[in-house]
């Protein structure tokens, strides 16, 4: 990969401790990171560059590392005590210029804002004065991108009053899946479901992403969001995005990312249910959590019916469903084909991408039943770890590492976030009755 | 099923001790048999049903069954000595009709030929009187049927004068698998694959099936039949059938084999390729082999490129190869299908229908390598007995619950057999140069 200063804005959270320092590491132990690739972690906290690499020791990932590996990799990373909020840009700008001169790997620079949206406007300013002609200078975020078109709007035009539309990589990391990478491949490089890929054979598709966990530490947060905004206007928009895409152009990022932004400006919501964890299976309510409103109305479960006006998808439900506190984790995507006609009792051929815990794609047919003669229904099975090794890379190594390579496909662009926020106001306005369902179920009862 | 008494000409040969009671047995053991289905064993050799059953036990299978499952199953046999060649047909007659008033069962009688088409003659003339209004009366009995067009029409001359077409079970023990009669089900319950089986998805077919063993003991026989009549004529051209047939009007036996019918009926000869197999791999050439004449022409390898002169498959090569004493003993049937555009390096979609040793589909498709990026090919997989269980019907069983049950599509109707004389009359006629391969190798190097 190319030289880049990596800058990570909020270095003593959570996410980076748990998340992006072990990518990086990884990067760096499989040979990935290019040996000009100091990490300059940036924190309001009163750290040396020793004690910061004992907090970041305190995460289980990097205790049982490599030591000698591991003592390589720290070298490239210097903290920068700095309050963002009361610092001069001008005093960002010498620091950073000087250890670009000491470093002497060139001006290609990648800022990650881990941090919450109202501080990027404090982070545009002091970045300001670093952008310059020489060499890229990238910017890294992740949702929550806005709650609505408006706030989105808003936070966008902070980001491009100082980036360009492609120096923005905005990360779902449901993207770097390698599952979920794997659609497109899988989709635009197999002739046989390519072609079965419509209306004609397709009766209809479930997105399933469901949590066993509640709502945690995140109640706060959590009860001003709900499902809806949490996880479909990002997470289960973007896999519908790669499941009902027309084929691109090329397999260039912008010809993929038109397609997926086109899907979603061609969605129109069927019905949506909503509703709210109560007791159940040994657990708390919603409405019990620390720091959950006693009358919270937010929805932590939610299942919407939508369809894609386009000619390929005319009449076919796609139904995309999330919540908390369910029966099992899982997220996977199911594609139910049509059947045909001469045994009475056949069913419908599924089609299972499963994307956690186990990443995998299994294909259910109907076969005879050597002792009954009857038709049963049976699986073929193709187990992602079990042929690409259990160590792929996690998502956010693999989302990086695009970052770096700039390839803009797994993150996304601007016009596509703002078709999803359109889409997602109407689905917000138009709220159902809040239901319930017990801790531990699937949601609430089929109707 | 129906009650019915199974006359076993030819009970003291190895088919019948080796598949045929054994198959019976396992029918009883698992219920299927009605109670009354007595079995006459008949036979030239002066056994007792004391002796007789006795020499059944000489193998393995009967060995190891449950002794009290047993006892009761032997219950059903009789022996009948008698010498074919001289008796009267009024004595077999008489024979047969005292054990039927004896057994109080019914008219309904199960003819099983289990000897040479030489004698089928003889015993047509002995069971002629037996034949009557009461009950059903079938015959069954197994290839050769026949050498080429006309000694198969002779055959056939001999048994229809004493049964209707109706009442003929030619058994082509391939198609008892359980693996082979779930194509048919396979190929019209699941919509995915129906929709694309045909040229404009399809790239080509390719059925093989590949034996390790040599000659063996049979190489008298085999040194005047070669590959061609012992493996294609029958098993290749039945599976090949089964691959390339239109979809039936109905699931009925006749309606099926108007079809299989007709894919023989427009079948094409490309080229073909034969071949002997010399030394190898420590194992002797194949006119080493005892009874073998020296100067053999006869081909242990055949390869064919067929075509199916229809709008389906207008240009879809179907490769069919068959050997003995190759690398592997296997049957599979594999479907290439074409590939799409936008992958440069996709591979063809495969789907793998195995039949032996193990039984089982799978499909292979292009999936992305997390590390590298690029595609690769990875399978989906199915495996029957991991389904089914291990335990499911030896194809014998099947064939003889067929025959019971009166359900002809698994046998070989008289049009069917005359249509695949006639094609391979042709191929025999174009005989290529004969070729050789090593034992050990599959097949003759590649041109």
């Amino acid at each position: 990969m190319e030289p880049a200063m990596i800058v990570l804005f909020g270095s003593t959270g959570d996410l980076t401790r748990r998340k992006l320092i072990p990518a990086l590491y990884n990067l760096h132990r499989k040979g990935q990171l290019h040996a000009c690739t100091p990490i300059v972690a940036v924190g309001r906290k009163p750290f040396t560059d020793g004690s910061f690499f004992e907090h970041l020791q305190t995460d289980d990932f990097l205790k049982n590392a490599d030591q000698t590996e591991l003592e390589r990799f720290l070298k490239r990373i210097k903290y920068l005590h700095l309050d963002i909020s009361s610092t001069d840009p001008a005093s960002l700008k010498d620091a950073i210029e000087g250890l670009e001169r000491q470093y002497s790997c060139g001006k290609n620079k990648l800022f990650y804002l881990a941090l919450p949206p109202q501080i990027f406007g404090s982070i545009a300013r002091l970045v300001k004065p670093l952008k310059g002609d020489d060499g890229w200078q990238r910017v890294v975020f992740e949702k929550p991108f806005g709650q609505d078109t408006s706030s989105a709007e808003e936070l966008n035009k902070t980001i491009s009053e100082v980036f360009q539309e492609d120096e923005v990589f905005r990360i779902d990391h449901y993207l770097g899946k390698a599952s979920v990478q794997n659609i497109l491949s899988f989709r635009f490089s197999n002739a046989l479901f390519e072609k079965a890929w419509r209306k004609e054979d397709i009766e209809r598709v479930e997105i399933v992403a469901a949590e066993s966990v509640g709502v945690g530490t995140r109640a706060g947060y959590y009860d001003k969001t709900g499902a809806v905004l949490d996880m479909v206007q990002n997470h289960l928009l973007q896999l519908l995005s790669l499941v009902a895409m027309e084929p691109p152009s090329s397999l260039e990022s912008d010809d993929i990312r038109d397609q997926t932004v086109k899907v979603i400006e061609s969605l129109r919501l069927g019905s949506w249910r909503r509703a709210q964890y109560v007791a159940g299976s040994g657990k708390k309510g919603y409405r019990e959590e620390d720091g959950v409103a006693p009358d919270s109305d937010t929805e932590t479960y939610a299942s919407l019916e939508l369809f894609v006006d386009s000619p390929r998808w005319q009449g076919v439900p796609f139904i995309l469903t999330t919540g908390k506190r369910m029966q099992a984790r899982h997220a996977e995507i199911k594609v139910f084909f049509r059947r045909n006609g001469l045994y009475e009792h056949a069913k419908m051929n599924l089609l299972t991408i499963r994307l956690q815990p186990d990443e995998g794609i299994a294909f259910r047919f109907n076969a005879r039943d050597p002792e009954t003669g009857e038709l049963d229904q049976v699986d073929m099975d193709f187990c992602h770890p079990c042929h690409f090794g259990p160590n792929t890379a996690e998502a956010y190594e693999a989302l990086l590492a695009e970052v770096i390579r700039g390839s803009r496909t797994l993150f996304t662009r601007w016009d596509w976030l703002l078709a999803s926020w359109k889409f997602i106001d109407g689905v917000v306005e138009e709220k159902p009755t809040l239901e319930s369902y017990p801790a531990g179920k699937d949601g609430p009862e089929k109707r």
